[in-house]
């Protein structure tokens, strides 16, 4: 690691880190969308077969991980420590997953930026050299997201133009020093940042400074410039949010737009009404680790920067009147 | 690091990571309990002036945090890192005290085994070379627990022999490899085990697997026995779960009866009223930053080892009809 100055958030890993294997398993709406073909799977049914809708997002974290350390060339034998974390209440999904699991288990909690969270932490557990595999995982449920932080489904309350869908999905990546193709190199740590936005149903605004905190972080810690990745991959901004940190990156010196996309502005057409985009950690976790892991295999990019933000409300802070703050981690993917 | 063999899952630091500074602030039940003068504050009103417990929750935490990087000798600004969590859903208290410290923050969730588990992350990234310093917290409200995982306390539901009662109270650790007079060595990581206990009123028990899994396994790792160590520290197995897990061990051939001592029947005296001992993040997390750092200050312990236990359970995954998986993470301290 090279050491940082005062102030720095963006570590550099010493060691090789690999991201060795990829899985994404979505729900079927999003097996409708213009990324259908780079799932692993799609499922026929978002119950899964199980008797509640929270019980069917534990099966769809499971088959992620699974996937994703069937295609590394792991086993669950060889994989040293999982970290994971979802939208539920006491992360349930992730713990449950990981009573099935039976690895090593830190249970993390960054709302829709634990897909970045958790493969940063990993990078710092293998360049520390603690393991040499670690397996990631998040994931989301639009029915079990809607009920808890929302409205159950059964009211059809109806969405205002700026919400977003929570994506019925779950990723997983397989970190390692034992040997791949594509690098995680950089990752520049997140603080919680509030502009006092209080709209649950205007996320992206919710999350855009955070956002704008931690890719300017990055930009001056590494000297780097926007155009120096191929990809800017952020989620869930959604077509709201990505707006607002377009224009204001680009007021800061930092003009991004035209290599920036937002994992909620990917993942369903227009015609799937989905109003501001997609949303949840499935949403980031899907897309990094199907389209752009494949699109990185096939070195349709090189050199990605991707950043998953999360926004730290919960329904209690909302009824009791407090903004949502948001936070985002970033890291640098290089074939 | 030395390098573990498959399966292992006890790490040795390389680097001298010291437990610099730890602060314990305390509710007003628990001022009143044998702990009392251990705690670096005892609340006189656990409401703290807010307007809602849910943000007084949030004052505690910070109070904790600002006294643990005070009594360390560093100021926020030497701080590299914040690792924190707690009870509430998507873990409000630890985030919005993060808002407040303007620190990188990376989310945990290990429900009562978070201030292990912070500790033994914030270990790994130091020995690692991320930073030099790193501050972890965590806490809990009897009356935020109360109302979030059973009842209302206005319904006054009686509670059955087996209830713990949710420690008020919030602990901080500044952990850092620039000195200090007590080193943490080596961590056990925990793994999710499940043994079919439903009744949330009987947590003891339902940790007690796991309890027993990272004991042993830290046993089988380091070739250590229970006598090796001047104190076993766990929390917050209570009176029910400290008995199951002891006898366990002695079973298994770690006799550890004589060196055990549970957080959760440390804090409060037998006249307070609390059935089976304390629970809640914040009981460990006071103990441990309040007696045992002035105890091993004072070299009346040279070597502890400090085991906190979660239950992974939400009040949706037991009205799910789901049993209570646990999970516990250790510590190892020394002078």
């Amino acid at each position: 690691m090279i050491p940082k100055k005062i102030g720095e958030r963006t570590l550099t890993f010493e060691k090789n880190i690999y991201w060795r294997g990829a899985a994404a398993v979505a729900g079927t709406k999003e097996g409708k969308g213009p990324l259908a073909n780079t799932f692993d799977e799609v499922l026929g049914d978002d119950t899964l077969g199980e008797k509640s809708y929270e019980k069917a997002e534990v099966q769809l974290f499971l088959r992620a991980v699974n996937r994703a350390v069937d295609k590394s060339g792991e086993t669950m034998d060889t994989v040293g420590c999982f970290l994971g974390g979802d939208l539920l209440n006491q992360i349930i999904s992730a713990s449950f997953s990981a009573r099935m699991l039976q690895l090593p288990y830190i249970g993390l909690y960054g709302a829709c930026s634990t897909m970045t969270e958790s493969m940063m932490v990993a990078s710092m557990f293998l360049d520390g050299g603690f393991f040499d595999t670690v397996a990631c995982a998040t994931g989301s449920h639009f029915a079990t997201a809607e009920r808890q932080y929302r409205f159950p489904l059964e009211m059809a309350t109806q969405r205002p133009p700026t919400a977003q869908w929570t994506v019925t999905g779950a990723g997983a990546a397989v970190m390692s020093t034992k040997g791949g193709s594509i690098r995680l190199t950089q990752a520049t740590i997140g603080r919680v940042v509030d502009y006092g936005i209080t709209d649950a149903n205007n996320m992206g605004a919710a999350m855009a400074p955070a956002a704008i905190d931690t890719l300017t972080a990055h930009f001056e810690d590494t000297g780097n410039k926007p155009s120096d990745y191929d990809l800017i991959l952020t989620g869930d901004l959604g077509c709201v949010g990505s707006t607002i940190v377009c224009e204001k990156m680009r007021e800061k010196g930092y003009p991004m737009k035209d290599v920036h996309r937002d994992a909620g502005c990917m993942i369903y057409s227009e015609d799937q009404d989905v109003h501001a985009g997609g949303s949840g950690c499935g949403c980031i976790a899907v897309v990094l680790n199907g389209a752009i892991h494949r699109a990185m295999l096939e070195k349709r990019y090189r050199r990605v920067l991707a950043m998953a933000t999360g926004a730290l409300l919960s329904p209690t802070t909302s009824l009791q009147g407090e903004s949502i703050p948001g936070i985002a981690h970033a890291i640098v993917l290089e074939v």
